[in-house]
Formats: C-alpha cells, sequence, structure tokens
C-alpha cells in the first residue's frame, strides 16, 4: 500500500479543514483567526490517529468524553503550512472538499503575510472563510464578525 | 497518486461491509442472507462514488431523498468475491474496519459453499455477522433470527 494515498483517502471521508474567528478585545482587528487541519474518529479507531500524526510529524490527539471521540488536530500555522498543505498538494483530494482545501490553504498563505492582523485585509480571510463548506468556521455571524472589523479601522 | 491506496483509506472512512437477514417463509432456512459493500456520500460527492464504481467495475449508484445521500452498493456475491474482497486484501484497512471485512470475507466465502442455504451451517453465519461492528446485521434480533433457523431443521 502506498500510505500517502491512503491519508488522502481517508481525510476526503473524516478530515475537516476549518477557520474560526474569536472576539478579543485586545487584538488591533478586535477578531483572532484560527486555522485547524482535524481528524475526528471513534474510540476503537485512535490507532489510525496515531498512523496520521506519526505520517505528518505533527499535530496532537486528544480524547472528547462527550461523544467518545480521538480528535487528530494541527493548529499550528507553521506546521499546517510546512506539512499539511505540500501533502494535499501533492496527494490531492477527489471529493468536493478539495475546495474547501483550496480556501483554507490560501487563508493560511495570507495569514502567513500577516493579512489577518491588519482590518483592511482581514475582511477578506473572513469572506473566504465563509465560503466554505464546513461550518467549523462559522461559530459567529459574518456580518457581525465583519461589522467589528470595520469599527476597528477607525 | 496511487488509486487504489486512496480508495482503501477513503473505504477506511466512509465504507460499510453489511450482512443483513430477512424472514422468508418459501427459504428451506426460513431466512434470507444478503451481504453488501456500501460507501454513502452527501449529494455534492456523488463524483467520488462514481470513480469508486469505475474502479471496481460494479455495483450501482442511487439517491436516497430523505437524507440526500448518494450509496454506492455491490450486493452480487459474484462481484463481492471477484472484485471487493482482492481488493482489501492486496490494499488492507487500517482501522478497526479490517475486523468488520474479515467477518464479511469469511461470510461471503461461506455462502460461496451455499452454507447460507442449510439449517445446520446457517446460525455459524449468524453468529460472525453479529459480532460485526455495523448495526446493519441487526435489523432482525439474533434469538429469533436462530430460533426460526432451529424451528426449520425439524
Amino acid at each position: 500500500m502506498e500510505m500517502s494515498s491512503y491519508i488522502t483517502g481517508f481525510v476526503d471521508g473524516e478530515g475537516s479543514f476549518l477557520v474560526s474567528f474569536s472576539r478579543r478585545e485586545k487584538m488591533r482587528t478586535g477578531i483572532e483567526v484560527r486555522p485547524a487541519f482535524t481528524v475526528s474518529q471513534h474510540k476503537r479507531n485512535k490507532d489510525i490517529l496515531l498512523t496520521i500524526q506519526r505520517y505528518f510529524g505533527c499535530g496532537t490527539i486528544r480524547f472528547n468524553s462527550c461523544d467518545e471521540t480521538w480528535k487528530y488536530e494541527v493548529r499550528s500555522l507553521k506546521e499546517i503550512l510546512g506539512r499539511i498543505i505540500p501533502h494535499f498538494e501533492q496527494y490531492p483530494l477527489q471529493t468536493s472538499k478539495r475546495l474547501d482545501f483550496a480556501r483554507f490553504k490560501q487563508i493560511c498563505q495570507m495569514m502567513n503575510q500577516d493579512y489577518h492582523r491588519l482590518a483592511e485585509s482581514l475582511p477578506k480571510i473572513i469572506e473566504i472563510a465563509y465560503g466554505m463548506n464546513n461550518l467549523g468556521a462559522r461559530r459567529q455571524d459574518k456580518r457581525s464578525l465583519l461589522s467589528i472589523v470595520s469599527k476597528m479601522k477607525v
């Protein structure tokens, strides 16, 4: 078996590319942006998450006792840019998740240039994130996010 | 990308190996045994099911309007034995699903020798099926199934 292709197949079914936003009074934009790559599994399948963690050489695994699942998660922008994104460029997703990945990649690259720290460029990141299928980005209403940022421009 | 490994990865997350039992008065054992290999997806991901269907060269794709999902399904014993099982022998599943697959394979091989048509050997198939994680086998209560079969021995 070719493990890289296996992992793309598994993630195409079970993985998520998320961008979430949190209100942070002290930040210049008023909002913190956090990207995350995650894969969740029932507790009987923890081993495959360890395999994925070993494969990528980064990320953490945590147990959620509410729904008895394990979650593999990579939140470091550096690791996402250095390890996660290059994998999915070389072994591309085949479902509609590849569109989420494209948006996720675009946001991470913009963050790498500090676009998320400026009230002028953050709205563009918010727009892209709200185009993603995954609901993880929608913990906050888009309009209220944009309104927070616009006030910070003043 | 190596497509065979990708497909094993995708199925490890999204696929199911099922064995279901139905009451059939006219059959010698009183029970019909039906194996199925299935992969379900949200309607936006129908394309990946077409890719899988092309890869295996068998199976049907149907829409379930209740939950807006598409389901790829292989129910023919001949195709399961000839195409599905050999793939997963060569490109093995990595999660606990490989145990379900092992039991599924054992049942299909027993069916290929007509063990499911005899009241003497059918209970063994029922026992194996009820050891599978997947709930697909449990549309009927195990005890009532075994009781039907035991009456047919007389």
